[in-house]
């Protein structure tokens, strides 16, 4: 199979490009020539990526733009908060970034959140470039234009539909990714399968050493194919409007309530929706929407690459009551997308907390 | 003259009207009907607004969601900050607003921009009316769609595009209006004549008296002037990208300059609005790019309103060092918006620090 190295996203004028090339890092001034035009350009990256790819891509860049700038942030989803932004706003002016400033977030899904929401609102938007460095950010959180920060009890809270200029993905990065980040990407991935596409899901299921081996070409083509297949979610319902998008949130209330009361950075984003799909998929058979076999494969997978399924506290009320602060609640009704068989999900209104609550029990539907 | 009073502004999806009634505060309910539809309205007001108009207007709101909240933020320009955001998104939370939730804004430019930035950017955007109480935000800010707060160091710096879904225009709450206030407002009033439109620069000559008398009749009809102004230029360029949209800036960058170095609230926007554009003429005297008879027409008429026209610090080099932080900065060079006859503006580019400081003293051109 060719595996596809651009998947185009169309947007009427905001379309845009994700370029999929392993090694693109060492050459990403050719790849993106035709996407920056500035003379400055603000590079951010975290603690982590600093030493493995920062002088690289900031030599790189120096062939687009006279002035090159970097700003490193602490690693971990803490920094995506509101004092962190406004540190990095201020730095922004120190720099004298103007509106023909390009920020270019070189990351996993913190970074491209965090640099992304900047760029959103700084002087009222900047060009934004997505490079994103975690298996979670090339599959999903670069891709698709939602960018933001945390409050303290709810994730994501504040935030923009921004979408990038170009989105440029190195599958080769991921051979230097920690094992833990490198399987709560696999949390996202497995969710494309379940709720739209049982090919993928199968692919996962018959592909499991590969995966777990980090075979660079099955990675590449899982990339690919995750891309596409959020690519034409987005298209379909680029601000969540119609419902479409919506399905992207399999697993996440759950998943956001975990990482609120538990503080953010204690799970990684993939574990809490590792944990989630898990609940949803268990609500699904306790409401006779799917049946345990559709549990127990997907429980299955998650166990098999390393993830975890167990919710991790007894504290359920909380986790109800942080669900309820979710995004996903309109109209003061909470809505929960779950599944129906793999490959396809449903929105329903959430049922009362008892049946909430036992979906929260680490228990066999 | 039969006044207009309903000014739509077309941006495809994003059209709305700006609805311009006396005495509309009291049947907003009727006048927002269309507008409305949520369960939950979140109303922002100043100190000053809530003791006038705020419970006049819950009460209307009343008869359209069931739940009505009201936020109270201090009065003036220092709750434009990064601080005062942050709490607004907790209260957002702890009031359990969600995507469905609509955002007021009820008050002058600090209210708009402010509210207007919370609803932009919490859950990714809600819903926002704009109730404008200031003359200032009559004219100009309720209307365009920019929302923002400031940074330390420089006005409006992060912010958003957000168009509102409606604007409600009561010209009849100008009576309450301190006179400061109100002075402030003229400032933008007259801004429309000299940037676009000589008929209405020699309508506000020859309406001195009606004007400093606040004259109901002659109020109404600036107003819907000011904004159908106002809407022909958001039409043409809603995101500042054409260069059309810029020319709203004239004596802004000076202006801003003056807020920031003097510290946000010591000047309201008007009065450094005013001095900035007569710095700005001033400069465009110097630059022979117009006559002197444009200063002094102008001058004539800011003094004869009340307004501030002397630059009230010889902190040249400081003021020149804010105008560089300003937005209107693109690929590091400084545009200035100045003036070539009354009624026409055009961008160039900033002269030399020495002529900028020149366009600081207070001499005549």
């Amino acid at each position: 199979m060719k595996i596809p190295t651009l998947v185009p996203i169309r947007l009427g004028i905001r379309s845009y490009d994700i370029q999929i090339h392993s090694g693109s890092l060492g050459h990403c001034a050719e790849l993106l020539s035709n996407s920056v035009s500035s003379d400055h350009i603000v590079l951010f990256t975290d603690s982590v990526v600093e030493a493995l790819y920062l002088q690289l891509v900031a030599d790189q860049l120096k062939q687009l733009a006279r002035r090159v700038d970097s700003i490193v942030i602490p690693a971990g989803e803490a920094s995506k908060s509101v004092a962190q932004c406004e540190q990095l706003w201020q730095k922004l002016v120190e720099l004298h970034a103007d509106r023909e400033t390009v920020v270019v977030a070189l990351g996993g899904g913190v970074i491209g959140d965090l640099a992304g929401f900047v760029a959103a609102s700084f002087a009222r938007g900047l060009t934004l470039i997505q490079i994103p460095t975690t298996l979670l950010a090339q599959v999903d959180s670069s891709v698709g234009g939602k960018v933001g920060i945390n409050l303290p009890q709810a994730k994501n809270m504040v935030g923009a539909f921004w979408q990038p200029r170009a989105v440029l993905i190195d599958p080769h990065v991921l051979s230097t990714l920690d094992a833990r980040n490198y399987r709560a990407g696999l949390a996202e991935v497995v969710k494309y399968g379940v709720i739209m596409d049982e090919s993928l899901f199968d692919f996962l299921e018959q592909s499991l050493e590969a995966i777990n081996g980090r075979d660079p070409e099955t990675l590449s083509r899982i990339i690919a194919w995750c891309c596409q297949s959020k690519a034409e979610i987005v298209e379909s319902d680029e601000r969540e409007t119609t419902g479409r998008r919506a399905i992207l949130n399999y697993g996440h209330t759950y998943g956001h309530a975990i990482e609120a009361v538990f503080g953010f950075g204690e799970y990684l984003h993939g574990e809490a929706i590792s944990i989630g799909m898990t609940c949803a998929a268990r609500l699904a058979v306790r409401l006779g929407i799917t049946d345990a076999a559709l549990f127990e494969r997907q429980t299955a997978w998650l166990t098999a690459v390393g993830l975890p399924t167990i919710c991790p506290t007894e504290r359920h009320a909380e986790l109800i009551a942080a669900m309820k602060h979710d995004k996903k609640v309109a109209g003061g009704r909470l809505k929960l997308i779950l599944p129906t068989r793999i490959g396809s999900v449903e929105q329903f209104a959430a049922p009362d907390d008892e049946l909430l609550a036992e979906s929260l029990r680490n228990t066999f539907p």
